[in-house]
């Protein structure tokens, strides 16, 4: 029964044997190979159109060069409260950007609510010298408490930034599990929304590590190369995050993974509404699932060898979470099993 | 016939198996799972210390936040002037270290020259703030250039060191094959000749993706939690690299790949030297051989389908390459065969 | 009728003069000469212990270098939300720290609430490397928004910093202002309340250009010579601060002109209670008064030539503007005339 | 007898009568006042086009941030293997360009030769992500060791230059000495040569604080607001920098003082070059005179009060100095005397 994270889980086996079958002869280093520009032929391919691909080690290094490559002096990047860059990245953002800096926004369900957005942006006019200027923005698609931001959502976000000409950027470390809840195609869920670049995550969906920036204006990423480099982020033998890739991406393995994953976190969902002991925190619709449980509920799941996490409490709502009671965090994986997901239900019971 | 880099080769067929039965499972993120603290302890034993072992994603990042974890405002680095460090990281140093410089120091045979180290340092006396101030040394092991420093000679410059109070950095990319080529201990060759944090790498010698800074004293370790997360160099399913390490220390795996590159430049060095066509640019210990070779030759072994890097003339000396001449380096590794080796040679004949 | 800024008045006639006695001769460069060492003794009797100094260009630097000599990798500095150094110095403190981030707490009046910079230190446990970690406190006096910390809310403060072993610095900007109208010492404001560093400043309040680093603790100034120097902060002609700041001191005219820019403050306060289009918006005690006032009076105003700022109306309490009123700024400052405030009150009436 | 610095003498008495005049009234902060903005047009018209320019505190500011604002990730600034920039600010063109690499090239008379440049330049193509990349190029005029380069020895730089798209950068802390060694305007040796940004001194020659950044192009200026700002380097009363520049310009003051400075010089030259116990180690056309002494007339020298450094000798000509000799400089300035040089020849009689 482990729900702790998606990153618990190992490599699903179809890449375990993806990246073994490439283990042999020899090919050329640093993202040269041709097993490399396949893959980034692939990436253009599945957004409909040219992109430019960097791999990289971690989601945070994708995020946080990805804002870097649209810094400028005195900058300031724009995201939810609860953010991963500002929550749990450890100032990388900031350090990759040369200091800029990271400036919360509030809004319901996890998502940047667009007014508070735009009061904030307008606090920084293009002259002000003293404040620092707005210089980006970046949304987490799916969120960081579960949620998925509808593509009109995105759109409403969009406007904001290209009026203020911000370039937008999305976290996509449960990319796939976001597209899968929307039903919608990559290239709808991203530039066609007005997404300038996107951190595409594959680890928490079955890769080893597999994370990718993708611009989707070629002209834009020329700079990457250096700041991917100068990072510490270019590996040598490059094609074992291809081979990840091919794999991942190979009859649509990706999505397979992705609906799994929140299948079973529907049906904990489902379980939770249903038990005595439990209810739903908030409405989630990725792979991540937050429950208000009795304290007796949670010992009992954790003595029977349930993993995850306790959540803290959100300031907004300290109600939420009554005296004998936790808040936790469930996440699904391509690796859990309908028979973890009923046991643990069956200790809610 | 691939000489191009040991980095153009996979992963050796046993490492990657060790990767592929990880695969399964589930295990704590971020580097605290079982098998990471196994390896961690497995560092310990072959260094014969308590050790603090940090994994990263690239041999640029083990160095580059080995420097910065010694660095103070205004600091100075001192490496060889064909250092790595220096010549081929793209100013990653640097950039981790917030601004600190590398001061490049002549020595013949790829080594540091510790009068002209000791000479260096001197002219940077703690007290005087415009220059900057010495903050630390360091060497590659084997070097840039394949030859590889003796134990005596490192402890010369681990005297310069000790006398000024700086830190001493190994860059161990090719740690093993310069290991075997002393027939020395790991511990030998580091701590117990002074130095102090080491760049361990794996990849290059047969892993995918597995390098390590490695403290010989923890006490001095404890930022770089900080740091390597802040350096988006904390991989989440951590397992994958300690798995890798698992098979490579496997029944001193890591050795037996090492003693088989060097052997396999061994035959190139013999086959060289008694080459019409061609000789050895300057003596080599490990698995790095440089030639001068006559066009034609060159031009042979290219039309045959070997693959190598010319490499530029050493502007002290500049004679060494005559007009019809190539200056070519041919690197082994643990996939280079004896076939290969003696194609190559044919090609020489 | 000047009251945009106290930076908008030039220098006193007594350091102007000073500073024209001081253009002639020659003496030691980059801050070793006689009289800046005379001047750093000066420091150390008026806060009666030794102390070290380090003259500076502006306040930006001072408290920018402060908080940077403090930090350690993924560091996070807590500071008032409405503070100088997160809303007015356009990133400089996160540049020099490296990309230290600040974080913003709440408190009315504008000073820091102890018990949320308590919960906020709290997120922060020293072992938990994904959110960074709480590295240091910096409160303003006076306040942005005209206000003082009492000895004993300050002490509150130093009281968290304590338990958390974090430094506290203090923002000096209007230093002299806040001391005057506690009526408290140099000491009693500051390190015999727990404050470790505090950017003491000279412009504001009637120098040109005088500014300084003061650590309580000179073991902790160390590294400040060199921090300093690569930030491009030391004066070849130091003396021209120093000079200043000799000028400032003499016979305690930093503290008359304090009391004079507070006496003025006091005046526009009690006017602008007693005019019938205007209102204080809330109690000050400094040289900064803040006022509700009906837009045809600040019209009428700045018709006859007053200068002041509007400012933006608190997220926090939008009602406490009216349809037909603005919010205003009014500063006094060492230049600032009786009959300047007369004429200003008499546009209200 | 003061030889140790020009920047130990204080102000010119008409530079100081000028900020004394300005020491009244109110004016607006930060660079926006009416003075502010005659002295910029003064820039101009100097210039003879239309310039930006940015007061800054010291000359490391200056070229530090005119570097910084050319740099790009990888980023490699050539400067002469002796210039000020890399041996004498403490790493600070470094901490302001995010870590851009500077990277030293040889030359005699402590001018870049300009085949080492370009041969230096040549190292570096455009697409070799791992070297870093060549993006800027840096002279010092007047330069550390006293000489000036020739108008057509800038011409050969900036050709290098052109050809590469590199930005050129003169670091011009002793810009006036040069210009009156050439008998050339400042549009001749700048911008009709080539330059694209000047840091533009006038602390050495005679005001207290005023350094100037100047773009040729102001299209390329404008993030420059922010990086300053950011840097700490925007007084709040900027108009005392102004001030002084203002003074420095009138009736040609600051050509006066360099060639006073100058012919101080030259005097020394002269005499040096007659003296039993002493010659010129090598020639020099600006404020700086460097000297093999013997070492009992250096002791005289000393014994009579004369201030003046040791001068390393340079690593290239280890034979110029005899056992019995030391070299020093010596450095005129507004304030030196012809008693002075008279009195200091005296000693080498």
């Amino acid at each position: 029964m482990f729900f702790a994270s998606d990153n618990w889980a190992g490599a699903h086996p179809k890449i375990a044997e993806r990246l073994m079958k490439e283990s042999g002869g020899f090919a050329a280093a640093y993202g040269t190979s041709d097993l490399d520009l396949k893959v980034e032929a692939r990436f253009s391919e599945i957004f409909e159109r040219e992109v430019s691909v960097f791999f990289v080690a971690t989601g945070t290094a994708a995020n946080s060069l990805a804002l870097a490559s649209v810094q400028r002096p005195g900058g300031i990047t724009f995201c939810h409260s609860e953010a991963h860059v500002i929550e749990d990245e450890c100032g990388a953002p900031e350090f990759f950007s040369d200091s800029a800096r990271l400036a919360p926004v509030d809004g319901a369900g996890g998502k940047i609510d667009p007014k508070a957005l735009a009061a904030k942006v307008a606090r920084f006019p293009e002259d002000a010298v003293h404040h620092g200027r707005a210089t980006a923005v970046t949304i987490t698609q799916a969120t960081e408490i579960g949620t998925v931001y509808s593509l009109s959502e995105i759109d409403a976000i969009a406007a904001i930034c290209k009026q203020g000409s911000l370039p937008l950027h999305m976290d996509g470390a449960r990319f796939a599990n976001a597209l899968v809840a929307l039903d919608a195609t990559p290239a709808e869920m991203t530039w066609k929304r007005g997404v300038d670049i996107l951190s595409f995550g594959g680890t928490k969906n079955g890769c080893w590590c597999a994370e990718a920036i993708v611009f989707f204006d070629p002209e834009k990423a020329k700079e990457m190369h250096f700041m991917r480099k100068r990072a510490a982020q270019l590996f040598s033998k490059s094609r074992f995050i291809a081979a990840q890739f091919d794999g991942y991406f190979e009859n649509d393995l990706w999505l397979d993974l992705a609906r799994h994953s929140n299948h079973m976190a529907d049906r904990l969902r489902a379980g939770i509404e249903s038990a005595p002991t439990a209810k739903l925190a908030w409405p989630t619709a990725s792979n991540e699932v937050f429950a208000v449980v009795g304290k007796p509920a949670i010992e009992k799941a954790r003595d029977n060898g349930a993993k995850f996490y306790d959540w803290p409490i959100p300031e907004s709502n300290q109600s939420l979470v009554g005296e004998n009671e936790g808040l936790i965090r469930l996440v699904t994986s391509f690796a859990t099993t309908a028979a973890d997901v009923e046991e643990f239900l069956g200790c809610l019971a």
